[in-house]
């Protein structure tokens, strides 16, 4: 038997095949084209389900279930997606509307907590029962996993770790919140930071690469100068990692799960990332001396989100 | 069959025996001298057992299982004491030296869990898989339930919500960081913030309460006073109010419990507690539309270590 993982985003629909272990053996994508009646959209998940089974030498016979990581909140019981700001939508029975063209169980859960779920089963985590996977992109999200099972709240409003509050009365956020971990630890954080930075010094060589323009910074660049040395880079850098450390303990005083991985575009800053979360992690550790979770990078990228949504119905 | 809970405190040590539905049907309790060493200290909780089950009507052969509930950090396989600050313990083999007395399985979690486990078994939260129960003390605890089981971690270092951080830099922890939860929704941070306040209006009548010695204020002065309308006293418990209400979204905004359960001194306040927060938590909440925790008043007291700790070896 096989799974069917749809990775809903606001910009593509990418669907895959999937093994019970967690291999995709068939892919087909198309564009989300966010802006048509929810039911045109289904219908495109849909095809592209049926060529990716095409493409994997699979029938529909063959689909064990099928699963969808939506960018924002479901009712698993329902299979409604109660709320997705990207689609803009609210109460649409995405369950039932898969339902109609193919007849098989649906699960659906929010994009980061599918994408942590990959990891634990067939990435990085792959061996713990707990983990908390961060993806540190334009936001920050989070997918819980406990007891070898994705955790995303009892009403499907946990797992959103960006908009805890770090730094109260701090940043303004997005969300309306003040402070949100998210306005600390994404990439935004970072060109936001930078920006004031390079304010101060522009003789930074940030500014430099962006051809003295600061509208033109980002993450990226902020990383690969403060990897070359660069003075204000590096101070950038510094901070943004010890609010993650900040961050990173605080899951850790109260989760406490086997693993913390790290995913998301800032995270292919690899092990210069890691390096410097790991220096500062131990100032803000309660117990310094006992086991604490490990730190790691995602390992499975953008497939997670079909391999992590495909195999919520393996169980 | 019937369950011996063990409440180890640094003061005292009282135990219960509890039936399979989480009723204490016999007590006993002594002073635990925690300066001792630890096998008096084992020696006696053995003995409170024993006149317990006496006091119940029931044998040892009558036991299933015994839980002790810590004021500290459990190894839940090996049955250790990883550290336990107010005793003085580090890695000591309280499983192994119970069971030199009585054979039977022992358990043992952290006291804020347990009796968080007890209101999800005997309490206000029994019927929910998830919740979080949240002790406003001196300190600030947790005791986290999913799937209604106890979670105090990978590591058995979590739910140590008082020690996350609230305000990135802020006021100074017994911890050793720096802005914890606990230095702004504890007993201690109302004392604080209205010995602050009352050196600005010392006219309060707060200060008036306590013979104008700021020594003297305690929570309970306080919230009597804002009960009244003082206006020190309300400015100073809605700024608690507040940052409780910022606690209580962080946990809804990452672990979204079906219930989130206030017990420990503070909670006394009651009504009038539940409604400060309930009129503040909206401003912070991410989905507001959607549903979100109960947020509720503890109901078992100080059973709840007693039966918490019991049950853990329940299923």
């Amino acid at each position: 038997m096989v799974y069917i993982g749809i990775d809903l985003g606001g910009t593509n629909i990418a669907v895959g095949v999937v093994t019970e272990e967690g291999q995709i053996i068939g892919t087909c994508s198309t564009k989300t084209l966010s802006e048509r009646p929810y039911q045109e959209i289904v219908r495109d998940m849909v095809t592209c389900s049926m060529n990716a089974l095409k493409n994997a030498g699979k029938t529909v016979e063959e689909v064990k279930a099928i699963g969808v990581g939506i960018p924002g909140v479901a009712d698993q019981k329902t299979g409604f997606v109660i709320f997705c700001t990207n689609l803009g939508w609210r109460n649409i029975p995405l369950k039932d509307e898969i339902q109609k063209y193919i007849d098989r169980p649906v699960y659906i859960d929010n994009d980061a907590t599918v994408a942590g779920f990959a990891e634990s089963v067939a990435g990085v985590s792959k061996n713990c029962q707990s983990s908390v996977f961060i993806t540190l992109g334009t936001g920050v999200g989070a997918g819980i996993v406990i007891n070898g099972k994705p955790w995303s709240g009892a009403h499907g409003v946990g797992s959103e770790l960006g908009h805890m509050t770090l730094v109260a009365d701090g940043v303004p956020c997005t969300c309306g919140n003040d402070g949100c971990v998210e306005r600390y630890t994404s990439a935004t954080a970072i060109i936001r930071m930078a920006k004031q930075h390079c304010q101060a010094y522009p003789e930074s060589e940030i500014l430099r690469r962006c051809g003295g323009d600061p509208e033109k910074i980002n993450a990226k660049t902020v990383i690969d100068c403060a990897k070359m040395g660069d003075k204000v880079a590096t101070q950038v850098f510094d901070r943004y990692a010890r609010y993650l450390a900040m961050t990173i303990n605080n899951i850790t005083a109260f989760l406490d799960p086997e693993m913390i991985v790290l995913g998301g575009g800032v995270s292919h800053a690899g092990q210069f990332l890691l390096d410097a979360v790991e220096e500062k992690l131990p100032r803000f550790l309660m117990y310094k001396t006992l086991p604490s979770p490990k730190i790691t990078l995602a390992q499975l990228g953008n497939e997670a989100g079909i391999i992590g949504a495909a195999l919520l119905g393996r169980d």
